[in-house]
Protein backbone atom coordinates (compact mmCIF):
# COMPACT_ATOMS: atom_id res chain seq x y z
CA UNK A 1 0.00 0.00 0.00
CA UNK A 2 1.50 3.32 -1.13
CA UNK A 3 1.80 5.70 1.98
CA UNK A 4 -1.18 8.32 1.92
CA UNK A 5 -0.79 11.98 2.16
CA UNK A 6 0.36 13.25 5.53
CA UNK A 7 -1.92 16.40 4.93
CA UNK A 8 -4.38 18.05 2.51
CA UNK A 9 -1.67 20.39 1.89
CA UNK A 10 0.86 18.48 0.35
CA UNK A 11 -1.88 16.39 -1.27
CA UNK A 12 -0.72 16.08 -5.08
CA UNK A 13 -3.21 17.48 -7.60
CA UNK A 14 -0.91 17.82 -10.86
CA UNK A 15 0.08 14.66 -12.23
CA UNK A 16 -0.49 12.65 -8.72
CA UNK A 17 0.67 9.51 -10.15
CA UNK A 18 4.47 10.75 -10.23
CA UNK A 19 4.19 11.31 -6.43
CA UNK A 20 4.80 9.59 -3.43
CA UNK A 21 4.52 10.42 0.58
CA UNK A 22 7.10 7.71 1.85
CA UNK A 23 10.27 8.25 3.38
CA UNK A 24 12.05 5.81 1.47
CA UNK A 25 11.49 8.07 -1.73
CA UNK A 26 11.80 11.11 -0.07
CA UNK A 27 15.18 10.89 1.22
CA UNK A 28 17.06 9.94 -1.49
CA UNK A 29 16.05 13.09 -3.49
CA UNK A 30 17.01 15.57 -0.45
CA UNK A 31 20.41 13.08 -0.27
CA UNK A 32 20.98 13.92 -3.64
CA UNK A 33 21.82 17.75 -3.55
CA UNK A 34 22.70 20.57 -1.10
CA UNK A 35 20.86 23.06 -2.33
CA UNK A 36 17.26 23.81 -1.48
CA UNK A 37 14.75 26.52 -1.59
CA UNK A 38 13.49 27.60 1.56
CA UNK A 39 9.91 29.91 1.47
CA UNK A 40 8.45 32.02 4.04
CA UNK A 41 7.08 35.28 4.76
CA UNK A 42 7.29 38.08 5.96
CA UNK A 43 4.48 40.93 5.81
CA UNK A 44 2.02 38.61 3.56
CA UNK A 45 4.79 38.93 0.98
CA UNK A 46 6.51 35.53 -0.21
CA UNK A 47 10.18 35.07 -0.37
CA UNK A 48 12.04 31.97 -1.30
CA UNK A 49 15.82 31.64 -0.12
CA UNK A 50 18.40 29.30 -1.97
CA UNK A 51 20.90 27.99 0.89
CA UNK A 52 22.48 24.58 1.72
CA UNK A 53 20.61 21.95 3.63
CA UNK A 54 21.01 18.74 4.87
CA UNK A 55 19.29 15.74 6.30
CA UNK A 56 19.98 13.88 9.23
CA UNK A 57 17.18 10.76 9.94
CA UNK A 58 13.57 12.48 9.90
CA UNK A 59 15.09 16.23 9.98
CA UNK A 60 16.20 18.49 7.68
CA UNK A 61 18.76 20.84 8.58
CA UNK A 62 20.22 24.10 7.06
CA UNK A 63 22.38 27.20 8.38
CA UNK A 64 23.18 30.45 7.58
CA UNK A 65 24.47 33.89 9.69
CA UNK A 66 22.88 34.86 12.56
CA UNK A 67 21.88 38.14 11.21
CA UNK A 68 20.13 36.81 8.06
CA UNK A 69 16.88 37.56 7.16
CA UNK A 70 15.68 34.22 6.46
CA UNK A 71 16.71 32.39 9.28
CA UNK A 72 15.12 34.94 11.76
CA UNK A 73 11.42 35.32 9.65
CA UNK A 74 11.54 31.11 9.87
CA UNK A 75 11.92 30.98 13.43
CA UNK A 76 9.41 29.05 15.19
CA UNK A 77 7.01 29.76 11.43
CA UNK A 78 5.69 28.06 8.99
CA UNK A 79 8.30 27.43 5.73
CA UNK A 80 7.87 25.70 2.63
CA UNK A 81 11.49 23.75 1.61
CA UNK A 82 11.63 22.72 -1.95
CA UNK A 83 14.49 20.51 -3.83
CA UNK A 84 14.57 19.95 -7.27
CA UNK A 85 17.04 18.54 -9.70
CA UNK A 86 16.70 18.45 -13.45
CA UNK A 87 16.98 15.08 -15.10
CA UNK A 88 16.21 15.93 -18.65
CA UNK A 89 14.21 17.49 -21.37
CA UNK A 90 11.50 15.08 -22.63
CA UNK A 91 10.99 15.90 -25.90
CA UNK A 92 7.20 14.51 -27.02
CA UNK A 93 5.91 15.43 -30.74
CA UNK A 94 3.22 18.20 -29.67
CA UNK A 95 4.13 21.38 -27.63
CA UNK A 96 1.77 20.18 -24.94
CA UNK A 97 3.43 16.93 -23.89
CA UNK A 98 7.07 18.17 -23.96
CA UNK A 99 8.02 17.84 -20.13
CA UNK A 100 11.08 17.71 -18.43
CA UNK A 101 12.61 14.79 -16.10
CA UNK A 102 12.79 15.79 -12.44
CA UNK A 103 12.77 14.85 -8.89
CA UNK A 104 11.88 17.05 -6.84
CA UNK A 105 10.31 17.29 -2.90
CA UNK A 106 8.27 19.85 -1.42
CA UNK A 107 8.07 19.45 2.88
CA UNK A 108 5.80 21.91 4.78
CA UNK A 109 6.68 22.52 8.93
CA UNK A 110 7.54 24.67 11.73
CA UNK A 111 11.39 25.62 11.49
CA UNK A 112 12.64 26.05 14.81
CA UNK A 113 16.26 27.43 15.75
CA UNK A 114 18.48 24.93 17.53
CA UNK A 115 20.02 26.47 20.28
CA UNK A 116 23.41 25.41 22.48
CA UNK A 117 27.01 25.53 21.11
CA UNK A 118 27.97 21.93 21.43
CA UNK A 119 24.43 20.87 19.94
CA UNK A 120 25.67 23.53 16.75
CA UNK A 121 29.09 22.57 16.28
CA UNK A 122 28.10 18.53 16.37
CA UNK A 123 25.60 18.94 13.73
CA UNK A 124 27.63 21.21 11.39
CA UNK A 125 30.27 18.39 11.70
CA UNK A 126 27.66 16.14 10.22
CA UNK A 127 26.92 18.32 7.74
CA UNK A 128 30.59 18.92 6.49
CA UNK A 129 31.41 14.98 7.16
CA UNK A 130 28.53 13.97 5.37
CA UNK A 131 29.80 15.57 1.99
CA UNK A 132 32.97 15.15 2.65
CA UNK A 133 34.08 12.69 4.96
CA UNK A 134 36.61 13.42 7.54
CA UNK A 135 37.17 17.01 6.77
CA UNK A 136 35.74 18.26 9.83
CA UNK A 137 38.32 16.74 11.88
CA UNK A 138 41.17 18.00 9.45
CA UNK A 139 40.01 21.64 9.34
CA UNK A 140 41.15 24.55 11.90
CA UNK A 141 39.10 24.07 14.84
CA UNK A 142 35.51 26.34 15.15
CA UNK A 143 35.99 28.88 17.54
CA UNK A 144 33.11 30.22 20.55
CA UNK A 145 32.88 33.51 17.82
CA UNK A 146 31.67 31.41 15.29
CA UNK A 147 29.84 29.42 16.73
CA UNK A 148 27.95 32.09 17.71
CA UNK A 149 27.56 33.50 14.45
CA UNK A 150 25.73 30.58 12.98
CA UNK A 151 22.17 29.74 13.33
CA UNK A 152 20.80 26.55 12.31
CA UNK A 153 17.37 25.62 11.51
CA UNK A 154 15.68 22.34 12.11
CA UNK A 155 11.89 20.86 10.08
CA UNK A 156 10.93 17.75 10.98
CA UNK A 157 10.01 15.84 7.65
CA UNK A 158 6.56 14.80 8.60
CA UNK A 159 3.99 16.62 5.93
CA UNK A 160 6.00 15.87 2.87
CA UNK A 161 5.63 15.32 -1.20
CA UNK A 162 8.03 14.03 -3.19
CA UNK A 163 7.56 13.90 -7.20
CA UNK A 164 9.38 11.88 -9.47
CA UNK A 165 9.08 11.79 -13.80
CA UNK A 166 11.13 9.41 -15.87
CA UNK A 167 11.05 7.99 -19.05
CA UNK A 168 9.96 9.05 -22.56
CA UNK A 169 7.69 11.86 -23.63
CA UNK A 170 3.76 10.33 -23.05
CA UNK A 171 2.63 11.64 -26.25
CA UNK A 172 -1.18 11.37 -27.40
CA UNK A 173 -1.62 7.76 -29.79
CA UNK A 174 -2.26 9.10 -33.14
CA UNK A 175 0.82 11.31 -32.60
CA UNK A 176 2.99 8.41 -32.40
CA UNK A 177 2.74 8.27 -36.22
CA UNK A 178 4.36 11.30 -37.26
CA UNK A 179 7.83 11.85 -38.81
CA UNK A 180 9.13 14.10 -35.50
CA UNK A 181 11.84 12.96 -33.63
CA UNK A 182 10.85 12.67 -29.69
CA UNK A 183 13.16 12.02 -26.69
CA UNK A 184 14.76 12.67 -23.88
CA UNK A 185 18.06 14.44 -23.64
CA UNK A 186 19.38 13.61 -20.07
CA UNK A 187 20.70 16.46 -17.94
CA UNK A 188 23.36 15.45 -15.02
CA UNK A 189 25.40 17.67 -12.08
CA UNK A 190 28.78 17.19 -13.34
CA UNK A 191 31.97 16.99 -10.85
CA UNK A 192 34.88 18.55 -12.22
CA UNK A 193 38.63 17.84 -11.02
CA UNK A 194 38.91 19.91 -8.44
CA UNK A 195 40.80 23.37 -8.19
CA UNK A 196 43.81 24.04 -5.71
CA UNK A 197 43.54 27.57 -4.02
CA UNK A 198 46.72 29.28 -5.48
CA UNK A 199 47.53 29.95 -1.57
CA UNK A 200 48.21 26.10 -0.78
CA UNK A 201 50.98 25.33 1.12
CA UNK A 202 53.60 23.90 -1.44
CA UNK A 203 53.25 20.11 -1.35
CA UNK A 204 49.80 19.88 -0.34
CA UNK A 205 47.60 16.74 -1.96
CA UNK A 206 43.90 17.09 -1.75
CA UNK A 207 42.46 14.40 0.79
CA UNK A 208 40.50 11.41 -0.54
CA UNK A 209 37.19 13.34 0.17
CA UNK A 210 38.07 16.07 -2.22
CA UNK A 211 39.61 13.70 -4.88
CA UNK A 212 36.21 10.84 -4.67
CA UNK A 213 33.82 13.82 -3.85
CA UNK A 214 30.54 12.71 -5.70
CA UNK A 215 26.91 13.99 -5.01
CA UNK B 1 27.91 53.57 -10.62
CA UNK B 2 26.32 50.19 -9.79
CA UNK B 3 22.65 49.92 -10.01
CA UNK B 4 20.61 51.13 -6.34
CA UNK B 5 18.33 48.37 -5.08
CA UNK B 6 15.10 48.89 -6.43
CA UNK B 7 13.20 48.48 -3.22
CA UNK B 8 14.06 47.80 0.70
CA UNK B 9 12.80 44.32 -0.04
CA UNK B 10 15.31 43.05 -2.43
CA UNK B 11 18.07 44.95 -0.95
CA UNK B 12 20.90 42.43 -0.21
CA UNK B 13 21.87 42.08 3.69
CA UNK B 14 24.14 39.11 4.03
CA UNK B 15 27.29 39.56 1.76
CA UNK B 16 25.80 42.35 0.10
CA UNK B 17 29.22 42.60 -2.15
CA UNK B 18 28.21 39.54 -4.12
CA UNK B 19 25.09 41.26 -5.04
CA UNK B 20 23.76 43.55 -7.71
CA UNK B 21 20.75 45.32 -9.00
CA UNK B 22 21.20 45.40 -12.77
CA UNK B 23 19.57 43.69 -16.00
CA UNK B 24 22.54 43.38 -17.47
CA UNK B 25 23.42 40.60 -14.68
CA UNK B 26 20.24 39.47 -13.49
CA UNK B 27 19.38 38.25 -17.43
CA UNK B 28 21.99 35.71 -18.13
CA UNK B 29 21.22 33.92 -14.81
CA UNK B 30 17.96 33.44 -15.38
CA UNK B 31 18.88 32.71 -19.30
CA UNK B 32 21.57 29.94 -17.79
CA UNK B 33 18.73 27.14 -16.54
CA UNK B 34 14.92 26.53 -17.47
CA UNK B 35 14.37 25.86 -13.74
CA UNK B 36 13.04 28.27 -11.14
CA UNK B 37 11.07 28.00 -7.35
CA UNK B 38 7.84 30.16 -7.38
CA UNK B 39 7.31 31.29 -3.67
CA UNK B 40 3.38 32.17 -3.28
CA UNK B 41 1.08 32.36 0.23
CA UNK B 42 -1.94 30.22 0.56
CA UNK B 43 -4.21 30.88 3.97
CA UNK B 44 -0.89 32.74 5.18
CA UNK B 45 1.22 29.49 4.93
CA UNK B 46 4.22 29.85 1.81
CA UNK B 47 4.45 27.27 -0.61
CA UNK B 48 7.43 26.83 -3.20
CA UNK B 49 6.82 24.90 -6.50
CA UNK B 50 9.50 24.33 -8.49
CA UNK B 51 8.78 25.11 -12.41
CA UNK B 52 10.12 25.56 -15.94
CA UNK B 53 10.70 29.69 -16.71
CA UNK B 54 11.85 31.93 -19.62
CA UNK B 55 12.39 35.18 -20.26
CA UNK B 56 11.56 38.00 -22.67
CA UNK B 57 13.17 41.05 -22.16
CA UNK B 58 12.02 42.34 -18.98
CA UNK B 59 9.49 40.27 -18.20
CA UNK B 60 9.51 36.61 -16.81
CA UNK B 61 7.42 34.01 -17.92
CA UNK B 62 6.08 30.38 -16.22
CA UNK B 63 3.17 28.27 -17.70
CA UNK B 64 1.38 24.77 -15.62
CA UNK B 65 -2.02 23.35 -16.47
CA UNK B 66 -4.89 25.49 -15.78
CA UNK B 67 -6.05 23.46 -12.94
CA UNK B 68 -2.29 24.03 -10.83
CA UNK B 69 -2.94 25.45 -7.70
CA UNK B 70 -0.05 27.27 -7.66
CA UNK B 71 -1.05 29.01 -10.76
CA UNK B 72 -4.44 30.03 -9.30
CA UNK B 73 -3.08 31.13 -6.21
CA UNK B 74 -0.35 33.33 -8.11
CA UNK B 75 -2.49 35.18 -9.97
CA UNK B 76 -2.51 38.99 -9.32
CA UNK B 77 -0.73 38.30 -6.15
CA UNK B 78 2.34 38.93 -4.78
CA UNK B 79 4.98 36.05 -5.38
CA UNK B 80 9.03 35.54 -4.94
CA UNK B 81 10.96 33.84 -7.67
CA UNK B 82 14.60 32.38 -7.05
CA UNK B 83 16.79 31.27 -9.66
CA UNK B 84 20.22 29.35 -8.60
CA UNK B 85 22.38 27.45 -10.13
CA UNK B 86 25.46 25.68 -8.64
CA UNK B 87 28.97 26.18 -9.57
CA UNK B 88 31.38 24.77 -7.11
CA UNK B 89 32.14 24.02 -3.64
CA UNK B 90 34.34 26.11 -1.56
CA UNK B 91 36.88 24.02 0.85
CA UNK B 92 38.50 26.35 3.06
CA UNK B 93 40.64 25.95 5.95
CA UNK B 94 38.09 26.50 8.67
CA UNK B 95 34.40 25.11 8.59
CA UNK B 96 32.93 28.72 8.79
CA UNK B 97 34.52 29.79 5.50
CA UNK B 98 33.23 26.63 3.92
CA UNK B 99 30.91 27.88 0.61
CA UNK B 100 29.94 27.26 -2.44
CA UNK B 101 30.30 29.12 -5.58
CA UNK B 102 26.49 29.98 -7.23
CA UNK B 103 24.56 32.17 -9.57
CA UNK B 104 21.26 33.14 -7.59
CA UNK B 105 18.26 35.38 -8.42
CA UNK B 106 15.72 36.25 -6.24
CA UNK B 107 12.18 38.58 -7.80
CA UNK B 108 9.57 39.82 -6.57
CA UNK B 109 6.56 41.27 -8.25
CA UNK B 110 2.99 40.53 -8.64
CA UNK B 111 2.26 37.79 -10.85
CA UNK B 112 -0.24 37.88 -13.87
CA UNK B 113 -1.93 35.68 -16.32
CA UNK B 114 -2.00 36.37 -19.78
CA UNK B 115 -5.30 35.76 -21.42
CA UNK B 116 -6.22 35.25 -24.93
CA UNK B 117 -5.43 31.81 -27.14
CA UNK B 118 -3.27 33.62 -29.86
CA UNK B 119 -0.94 35.21 -27.08
CA UNK B 120 -0.33 32.46 -25.31
CA UNK B 121 0.75 30.04 -27.91
CA UNK B 122 2.58 33.09 -29.61
CA UNK B 123 4.57 32.49 -25.98
CA UNK B 124 4.77 28.94 -25.81
CA UNK B 125 6.52 28.86 -29.21
CA UNK B 126 8.74 31.90 -27.70
CA UNK B 127 9.36 29.06 -24.64
CA UNK B 128 10.22 26.19 -26.81
CA UNK B 129 12.16 28.00 -29.82
CA UNK B 130 14.15 29.99 -27.23
CA UNK B 131 15.82 26.89 -25.85
CA UNK B 132 15.32 24.69 -29.53
CA UNK B 133 15.64 26.88 -32.10
CA UNK B 134 12.82 26.18 -35.04
CA UNK B 135 11.03 22.97 -33.19
CA UNK B 136 7.51 24.27 -32.67
CA UNK B 137 6.97 24.46 -36.26
CA UNK B 138 8.51 20.67 -36.61
CA UNK B 139 5.53 19.71 -34.07
CA UNK B 140 1.82 18.60 -34.63
CA UNK B 141 -0.06 21.99 -34.00
CA UNK B 142 -1.43 22.91 -30.88
CA UNK B 143 -4.51 22.52 -30.16
CA UNK B 144 -7.56 25.13 -29.10
CA UNK B 145 -7.93 22.46 -25.97
CA UNK B 146 -4.40 22.01 -24.96
CA UNK B 147 -4.13 25.74 -25.34
CA UNK B 148 -6.84 26.54 -23.11
CA UNK B 149 -5.58 23.83 -20.78
CA UNK B 150 -2.80 25.76 -20.33
CA UNK B 151 -2.26 28.71 -18.01
CA UNK B 152 0.62 31.48 -18.75
CA UNK B 153 2.13 33.73 -15.87
CA UNK B 154 4.21 36.73 -15.87
CA UNK B 155 5.86 39.23 -14.32
CA UNK B 156 7.72 42.08 -14.86
CA UNK B 157 11.36 41.87 -13.64
CA UNK B 158 11.57 45.47 -11.72
CA UNK B 159 12.11 44.30 -8.49
CA UNK B 160 15.36 41.83 -8.19
CA UNK B 161 18.77 41.11 -6.89
CA UNK B 162 21.05 38.97 -8.03
CA UNK B 163 23.77 37.20 -6.16
CA UNK B 164 26.81 35.51 -7.43
CA UNK B 165 30.01 34.01 -5.60
CA UNK B 166 33.47 33.19 -7.83
CA UNK B 167 37.08 31.91 -6.74
CA UNK B 168 38.54 30.13 -4.25
CA UNK B 169 37.95 30.23 -0.25
CA UNK B 170 38.34 34.02 1.59
CA UNK B 171 39.95 32.42 4.92
CA UNK B 172 41.13 34.41 7.72
CA UNK B 173 44.43 35.55 7.24
CA UNK B 174 46.51 33.29 9.72
CA UNK B 175 44.70 30.14 8.49
CA UNK B 176 46.65 30.18 5.16
CA UNK B 177 49.78 28.68 6.96
CA UNK B 178 47.81 25.59 7.74
CA UNK B 179 48.66 22.72 6.09
CA UNK B 180 44.75 21.90 5.07
CA UNK B 181 43.92 21.88 1.47
CA UNK B 182 41.89 24.39 0.16
CA UNK B 183 40.06 25.24 -3.08
CA UNK B 184 37.50 24.91 -4.92
CA UNK B 185 35.55 21.48 -6.23
CA UNK B 186 33.66 23.01 -9.62
CA UNK B 187 30.15 21.77 -10.68
CA UNK B 188 28.20 22.54 -13.65
CA UNK B 189 24.97 20.93 -15.80
CA UNK B 190 26.38 18.27 -18.47
CA UNK B 191 24.16 17.69 -21.29
CA UNK B 192 24.20 13.95 -22.63
CA UNK B 193 23.91 12.34 -25.99
CA UNK B 194 19.81 12.70 -26.60
CA UNK B 195 18.05 8.90 -26.48
CA UNK B 196 15.77 8.35 -29.04
CA UNK B 197 12.00 7.70 -28.08
CA UNK B 198 12.00 3.55 -28.49
CA UNK B 199 9.03 4.34 -30.40
CA UNK B 200 10.16 6.93 -32.89
CA UNK B 201 9.82 5.83 -36.74
CA UNK B 202 12.54 4.38 -38.49
CA UNK B 203 15.21 6.02 -39.91
CA UNK B 204 14.26 9.51 -38.02
CA UNK B 205 17.90 11.63 -37.09
CA UNK B 206 17.73 14.04 -34.37
CA UNK B 207 16.98 17.81 -35.98
CA UNK B 208 20.06 20.25 -35.19
CA UNK B 209 18.16 22.02 -32.08
CA UNK B 210 18.45 18.57 -30.57
CA UNK B 211 21.95 17.52 -31.56
CA UNK B 212 23.55 20.75 -30.92
CA UNK B 213 21.25 21.80 -27.32
CA UNK B 214 23.31 23.64 -24.56
CA UNK B 215 21.83 24.99 -21.48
Amino acid sequence: MPTPPPSDRVRLRRAHERGTYDAETLHPVLDATPLCSVGYVIDGQPYVTPTMHWREGDHLYWHGSSASRMLRAADSAQVCVTVSLLDGFVMARSGMHHSINYRSAMMLGTAHKITGAAEIEARLKIFVDGMFPGRWDMLRPANAQEIKATTLMTMPLDEASTKIRTGPPNDDEEDYELPIWAGVIPVRTQILPPEPDPRNLDGLEPPAHIVNFRL
